[in-house]
């Protein structure tokens, strides 16, 4: 073995700098080279005719549905415009796209292997679905509208893959522009900064644009087509406020494969941080991203596949089920209030959704890089320019909500009604901003908790981790409290909305938190323009690093990733707070499902049943040993890491001194494998426990006479895996992104700056905040998301 | 500022050795020194005469009662045996007694001043809750026993501070005999190693069997006062059954004075811990307890303090807290039942415990002294011995287990109940001995789990905590799988015991848990035994080390630190998992006792309910805000003495040569006060929290038509609290005790041994844990403990 590694070594020049599977294979799915080959008229008129078929679709559904087409229709050319603009941009010379094709190759690499293993489980899944739902007794509802058994079953099995699909195209999209537009941000940076932020910013953009109109147009393509298939709302067919349930199986295929990008990605990328700066920076003391570390390229490669790839699918999945569950809610607030016209209400998400597109575009166009040509002065700090980009994307938000709610929501039998749902958009959208702001104080280092995270480095390694990790718990305290009154406030401008059921009681609440949902989200685009920017900006610094640019191009990018750290860790305060809501609306989805189902009342989860304690108990851990093998993952692959760069620099000493060049493609190979295999387990015990559990309570139940054990059992498990799985969540993004921020501020030059014991210390905070806060954090987002529409779609097994 | 510190370091032998306010006052407490001045006679003669008041009050209540008191009676005579017994040991050489000197110096006027602090604040508690109850509504059956307002307000303000009186005599009763004992440890290891274990034991024992006498007579002599005062179950006065709910208070007392002891001590005792490491073996190389380290002595004194002291406190408000819930669940289930003589049903805990103190006497009296009398030989590990000792005593007290539920809960209305919760008792048995084993498993060097931690330091500091997170996180799995069948097959097997209420439905379930937690402390005092003798070994190991001793006598009491360290570990694993099941013992009488005053029907605790959910967010919140705190303390404590050691070791350069004496005292008067100070913050937390929020959410509930509210959302709170709060402490013990275990693996040679890289990323593990392991884990058994007796002495002011 070592003997086979030193003769590799000698040879080094000839073995293709990527593992070899990339290589030998086109980096661009099948799909899309089909497409390719097409006579380009041929395709226009093709897509002429199937956006004509959708048209008429939708337009023999709800005129809304008309809108929301025109609308996605729209910011998809105006996406093409971003990315040809990107795309217009020069590579910069030779030795920087030498860097960037190496990325390139290994990040699509990883991704093809990734998304295989991913769609062969997705399809097993699909059929144990099938299996399911072929077996389960109908609803008498089912039966009045004729739905079969048989087509309810395809139809939760084609929205499943379609969910799986579109989630997967979410992450390929991410990626796919983030190892393009990397070496043109660094390219720019020798011109000027404001170009280079730009670049970033539209590159970030252009994903952010199509992850939102993805999720909105699959679901609105999704429900006008059972629309119109199912005859709805013709006598003896299904009710429309029933429709939206059929849409949950879009959702748990989102969340599915979201969760595996999460984990794969989110393993890849910290492994191959942690490795790489373990011995590059700790142990040989040669800085960040230098060409003479072995593991520097998967690094860079995993900031592509574990940022952006991961974080599309896991925004994508989360506006998905967002949207799916307040169309639930608004479909059943609907119904028992007798409204004439339901379609408004079941069809506001979508239109949120559409504004969304439109005010985050604004957004993005706001950010100009026009004005000078230099260094960014020190008056124009990027993180402002970001921030102004927020605050008109915000102002534009709050007014084309109100319009939404007078627009959509404006009923006779509450002619006040509007105007509260509009209060609790608004409630939404504080509390966003209050996420944001809050994740900024813990995580910036202008601020007190990261200067004394700082300090405690000067006494050591071990207080510093001390200090970090009570930094992460005490952050959970101020989001709790928000979102506790979030959920309280918006819940209480529903019920007083006017909004009443048949017998005089007030039915709104629950559709007042989900329309606060819906405003935390409504600038989800410009939101995630801000998350993608990171990683394309830590790409660009990386690039420049090691192609040996000047000092004062290596300055602009290193702002840039300074910024990009920040707005990381903030849209991951912001992610958490919408999961939490989400959750919880599903969770109340999921309630009326299974009463609906099982012809029982299931008002309660009531947690003084031993049984029903016993599952938040068995929830609240499936959180703690998710988490345990998240990082466990990380740690195990990043040893492995270790020990090929260690191996590297004894066998080839020439490395350090230029003379020789580390062997790349070796990294990237283990950090690949070890990260598909590691993401197996975490992934299997989410998808499995609550199945697990549920069937086992279901045979207790029935043997002790109490039918619906099951079903409140996992739903018990599924509320104490949410709570803990926000405060979990919450804990490891902010520590890890305060560790970090710890870190930069040392090397500013506080503390005895770079190469001290205190920036020691610091260096390993940030160590463990890497699988915190970029695999185990927001894996947790993802599962619990995962968690609300596993229960929703395997309702019938439960029972 | 530095110029007097230099002063006063050239005057650094005029200075006494502590801090000055312990030695200008004498070490023991008034009140004892007021008896020992009393004529011995006298004493004995009054002791007879209070002994026979006590003797007829209980002999007017029942003769289980009777049984009770003179087993104590007799298990404090066994106590005094083993004190004279330890006593009559031979202190050893000057040397050692002046170091020894210097260490209860230290821990008594820090306990002093604690408990101090500790007694203002809890008659300030006790004037708050005299004015609730003053002002509260009396129930029904309160009304129609007679029992008037003002009554019942002085009884649970005396149950109160009899409680907390209780809880402080069983800290100072474990830190007076470990103040002594370890002197004594440390000489006979010159003479013999089974001597020296043979003394930690004893020593361990007495304070054991004082503090689980301590909780059984307080709650008998309280409950049979309270009998005869009240004139119970004659006519028109109290039923019986209704009596264990004017004890909670005694609870209530208890886990208050635990809760600051646990944070004061466990404060105390890491930041000297860490402070001490941090300088002197990883700065300065030199040895844990080396004489040379300024810190040291307070080092020591940390041990006393934090694990003696705090964990007597710790379990005594276990064992109370146990055997008033079990009361409570007894007695409710008897008056459902209609059962005749519900004596035996409410008194069941107290036999129990009295089985436990005859038992556990047995188990500490078995590990004998007398076999040889050199070193001990590698069969003989003082482990087995110990688990030898433990396996004797588990199996006698299945027997009187189940001897004791043949005697009590036998009953005429269904004639097999006994031996179903004799199967219940054994449940818990076993339970506590599944845990045992699991913490063993998972920070026992001989397994898998700590080797490959020891193997994650040599890759760096980095991967080592990573890799002890994990290993924390994954460790709650199991116990919660534990717990999970546990509670369920013990409701079970109540539930089918046949007891039924009068329509006829089982009501036997929650007694039948309540019976396991019994089952799973009928050792209690055998493990607090283990527990006590860890802190007392690792004293006597610093006292040999820091006289100077030869390398053989080293040796012995090394073997005993570390078979310390492994029972102490084990045994944090046993009390966080009875205070769980206590805790949901608990919540169920708060639902009684909420019910029973509401006049309202109190049946579920809803988590579909917003304001319900938001409650256990809240809920959830408050543990990591706690463990945050906590942590945070002993990191802030102990950068304070890094900078204090640092100071002595820079301005007096001839420390490291033995030629000047560095300044112990200042060292402990910074940890004392820095910790008395820090318990404040997270101790205020805990017990304002869920009165506030109870009060908050009455408002709303009163406001909105939802009389109920604020009690529900406090028990969803308090819920939620204990899952999150079982795990968290789960993850922290386990983590803790495996992250030291890891280092010591190293330190006996492997992966470099002392002084490697990997050692030194072993040493921040350990940095890291102990903060974990011995001050946030601990206080969280002691903080869910305390919520369920707050809530139920403060239900009250939520309705």
């Amino acid at each position: 073995m070592m003997e086979a590694d030193m003769e590799s070594g000698r040879s080094y020049q000839e073995r293709p700098r990527t593992f070899s599977t990339v290589r030998s294979k086109s980096s661009v799915p099948l799909a899309f080279r089909l497409l390719m080959r097409i006579n380009p008229r041929a395709l226009i008129i093709l897509s002429l005719l199937v956006f004509s078929g959708v048209l008429y679709v939708g337009a023999s559904t709800s005129p809304i549905v008309v809108f929301v087409f025109c609308i996605c229709t729209l910011s998809l050319f105006f996406s093409l415009y971003l990315t040809k603009w990107v795309l217009a941009k020069d590579e910069g010379p030779p030795e920087m796209s030498e860097i960037s094709d190496a990325i390139r190759d290994g990040a699509e690499g990883f991704f093809r292997t990734q998304y295989g293993t991913i769609s062969k489980m997705a399809l097993i899944l699909a059929f144990v679905i099938l299996g399911i739902y072929l077996f389960r007794a109908t609803t008498p509802q089912q039966e009045a509208s004729g739905l079969g058994r048989a087509t309810l079953a395809y139809i939760t099995v084609a929205s499943f893959l379609l969910g799986a699909l579109c989630s997967g195209i979410a992450g390929f999209v991410g990626m796919w522009v983030s190892v393009r537009a990397n070496v043109r941000v660094s390219s720019a940076a020798r011109r000027s900064a404001r170009e280079a932020l730009q670049i970033a910013v539209r590159a970030g953009g252009f994903s952010a644009i199509v992850v939102v109109c993805m999720a909105v147009f699959g679901v609105a393509i999704l429900y006008s087509t059972f629309y119109v298939w199912l005859g709805v709302d013709s006598p003896g067919s299904m009710k429309v406020t029933d429709l939206p349930l059929l849409l949950v199986g879009y959702g748990f295929g989102a969340s599915f494969v979201a969760l595996f990008a999460q984990l794969g990605g989110g393993i890849y990328t910290k492994a191959a941080d942690v490795g790489a700066d373990l011995v590059g920076k700790v142990e040989q003391g040669i800085p960040e991203d230098d060409p003479r570390n072995p593991a520097v390229i998967a690094d860079l490669v995993g900031d592509n596949v574990g940022d952006c790839a991961a974080r599309g699918a896991d925004l994508f999945e989360s506006i998905a089920a967002e949207i799916i569950s307040a169309m639930i809610l608004g479909g059943t607030m609907a119904q028992r209030c007798k409204i004439e016209d339901p379609s408004g209400f079941i069809l506001f998400p979508l239109v949120v959704h559409s504004f969304d597109l439109v005010v985050s575009s604004v957004g993005i166009l706001s950010i100009r890089g026009t004005r000078d040509s230099g260094l960014i002065s020190p008056i124009e700090d990027p993180m402002a320019i970001m921030q102004k980009g927020y605050s008109i994307t915000i102002m534009l938000a709050v007014l084309t909500f109100g319009a939404s709610t007078r627009w959509l929501l404006y009923t006779e039998q509450a002619p006040s009604a509007w105007l509260n749902f509009a209060l609790c958009g608004l409630v939404g959208i504080i509390t966003a901003y209050a996420f944001v702001w809050i994740s900024k104080y813990y995580t910036d280092y202008k601020h007190e908790p990261v200067r004394l995270l700082a300090l405690s480095s000067s006494t050591g390694h071990g207080t510093n981790i001390i200090a970090g990790v009570s930094l992460g718990m005490e952050s959970t305290a101020l989001p709790v409290l928000v979102i506790s009154v979030a959920i309280i406030s918006a819940y209480w401008l529903g019920q007083t909305s006017g909004l009443v059921d048949e017998s005089g009681n007030p039915a709104g609440g629950l559709f007042g938190t989900a329309v606060a949902t819906m405003g935390m989200l409504s600038t989800a685009g410009y939101v995630l323009t801000m998350d993608m920017f990171g990683p394309i900006a830590d790409n660009a610094g990386g690039i420049v690093e090691m192609s040996q640019q000047p000092e004062s191009v290596r300055e602009i990018t290193d702002v840039l990733d300074a910024v990009g750290n920040t707005t990381k860790a903030t849209t991951k305060g912001f992610a958490i707070g919408s999961a939490g809501l989400a959750s919880f609306l599903l969770f109340s989805a999921y309630m009326d499902e299974v009463a609906s189902f099982a012809q029982l009342p299931f008002k309660e989860v009531d947690i003084a049943v031993p049984e029903i304690f016993v599952g938040g108990l068995l929830g609240s851990m499936l959180i703690f040993l998710f988490s345990a093998w998240a990082c466990s993952a990380v740690g195990k692959t990043a040893q492995e890491v270790v020990n090929e760069v260690r191996r590297q620099f004894i066998e080839r000493p020439g490395i350090m001194d230029y003379k020789e060049k580390p062997d790349y493609g070796r990294c990237v190979a283990i950090v690949a494998s070890a990260s598909l295999r590691e993401m197996i387990k975490p992934g299997a015990l989410a998808i499995i426990s609550p199945m697990a559990v549920g069937v086992v309570f279901r045979i207790l139940g029935h043997s002790t006479g109490r039918p619906l054990l099951g079903a409140k059992v996992v739903a018990s498990l599924l509320m104490f895996a949410t709570v803990a799985g926000i405060l979990m969540a919450l804990f490891m993004n902010t520590a890890g992104g305060a560790w970090d921020n710890a870190k930069k501020y040392i090397e500013t030059g506080a503390l005895g700056g770079k190469g001290s014991e205190s920036h020691k210390a610091a260096v390993t905070g940030d160590t463990v905040g890497d699988p915190f806060k970029d695999t185990a954090g927001p894996s947790l987002h993802v599962l619990i998301k995962m968690l609300a529409t596993i229960t929703l779609v395997m309702a019938p097994i439960f029972l």
